[in-house]
């Protein structure tokens, strides 16, 4: 067994727009030591949790699906009152850090934006580090088994009660990590959260795909969910396919009747579930390998 | 004006209990530069929000309520699944910050663990940094006007969904500021949150006190909610003051009807409630003195 390549560290010192001008030769942001310490613990992105981020992928030096998660982290930023960012600095930051990368088949990157030191000038903190893509072979292939877990809030919450932040993608993720310790004590592998009102939602990292009828569904995101990245190049595929794609609002009860589903994620691609609640589901063998490859092989 | 004097960071590296036995003259934490980064942006604390956290006041060089906070955290890393504490050196690690400060009649500490670096050897890490208390005089003494948003949970959702870590002091805390922002929006200073099913809960870093028929009430902490170390200490004063004190569920029809509102915390310590939802409360100067000042005195 080899060493892992080191890990690509870039900390992005200018991620808000507005700022002067770059001079020449200025990019805003800069590679550093991954193993030395970046993060004062006066950050609100580690006291508060205050922050957002995006997960993306990397499949042969090309980072998938780079925009929308550009797009996505700024719609995260709008709902936090972050400052409007730098979209421009921060896809540099990202391909360079791509770039510098050891290369390999697949890559993962993480990009961090904070609301910075509190008592500071205002300014995030930001960055982006890539490292080798876990290995997620077995998960593909063999399904994963999921439970169901309520996640407190009505379906309807991201209407009601803006200030709750559901649909953006923040770093107060403690409950997305709990609820995988809950579902591990189950016996199984990933959660769908549910609505109190009994609506299927997303897992805590991942969007839900149910084929209902002949048809490919996955649940609205005016439920306070985040668009899926993952989930919308793969209807693109479906649609391709011939298949019929909608979003909606999907009651636990159409789920449970579902004849095959999946989670979609920008790490681990696609994973059939092969168990809901203890009971079990059919693994389309053949269509989440064909789902796979064509997600494998997206370029920007 | 003169300069703050320096805050005081120690990190704690022994935050864990059930390690080898430190050895003579081992502490398991260590004084640093509070202005150099610490933090690794793969710690668990800042990706996930996957901590926790007390604030502590310090009232001329005694650590307010001590114990009860490091009740609390220990009630907190149990609800998250974090290794069992060494309450000694943390304590000891509280006791050495708050000493090394620059004497000053009230400092406010911050005591953060989280779930360590991700991919780590699993140890939490953990800090306790000393600053000088802000200034909350203007707000003991005018009151600060108050606004009333629903946390999006019911008032039972601690009992039938604990993976939503409800009643942790969690570093996920991006709606506790969220909501800040919105008060803001509103022209107020603060927030009640509400259950989704219309149960005075808790401010976003506070406990609430009501006046109602002459009884002194705060909601009951079996809603997913803090217990209250600075409102368990005010409880003691009223009730040797002779009042009558007490935990209930408490609708919000009820609260609209008291007298006299109080948000109550480590650091501001008691704010009397001048306006809720933009209908003035009357605030009870004498008493809000009264409790403030035994706050203040209060010794560990």
């Amino acid at each position: 067994m080899t060493d892992a390549p080191p890990p690509v560290l870039v900390v992005i010192d200018r991620a808000a727009a507005g700022g002067p001008p770059l001079g020449p030769g200025e990019t805003g942001f800069r590679v550093v030591d991954p193993a030395a310490p970046t993060i004062h613990v006066t950050d609100l992105g580690v006291t508060r949790g205050d922050g957002i981020f995006e997960g993306l992928g990397v499949s042969h030096g090309s980072i998938q699906a780079l925009e929308p998660h550009l797009a996505r982290l700024a719609r995260s930023a709008a709902l936090l009152d972050l400052p409007e960012l730098d979209l421009d600095v921060i896809r540099a930051a990202c391909l360079e850090s791509a770039r510098l990368h050891e290369p390999a088949p697949l890559l993962l990157q993480k990009l961090v934006v904070t609301r910075g030191v509190e008592g500071g000038d205002g300014s995030p903190t930001a960055w982006v580090r890539t490292e080798l893509m876990p290995d997620h072979d077995r998960e593909r292939r063999e399904g994963i088994r999921v439970v169901s877990l309520d996640r407190g809030y009505r379906h309807d919450v991201a209407q009601t009660s803006p200030w709750l932040l559901q649909g953006a993608k923040t770093l107060s993720y403690a409950v997305n990590k709990s609820v995988l310790r809950e579902a591990a004590r189950r016996g199984a592998d990933d959660v769908l959260f549910v609505s109190s009102d009994g609506y299927a939602l997303e897992g805590p990292s991942a969007s839900l795909v149910a084929r209902v009828d002949g048809r490919y569904l996955t649940p609205r995101t005016d439920q306070g969910i985040l668009e899926g990245t993952t989930q919308a190049d793969a209807f693109e595929v479906l649609r391709s396919l011939g298949h019929d794609v909608a979003e909606e609002l999907l009651p636990m009860d159409v789920v449970r009747r579902a004849d095959a589903l999946w989670l979609l994620s920008s790490g681990r691609l696609i994973a059939p579930v092969s168990a809901l609640d203890d009971v079990p589901v059919a693994i389309d063998a053949e269509l989440t390998r064909q789902l796979g490859d064509a997600l494998v092989d997206r370029r920007a």
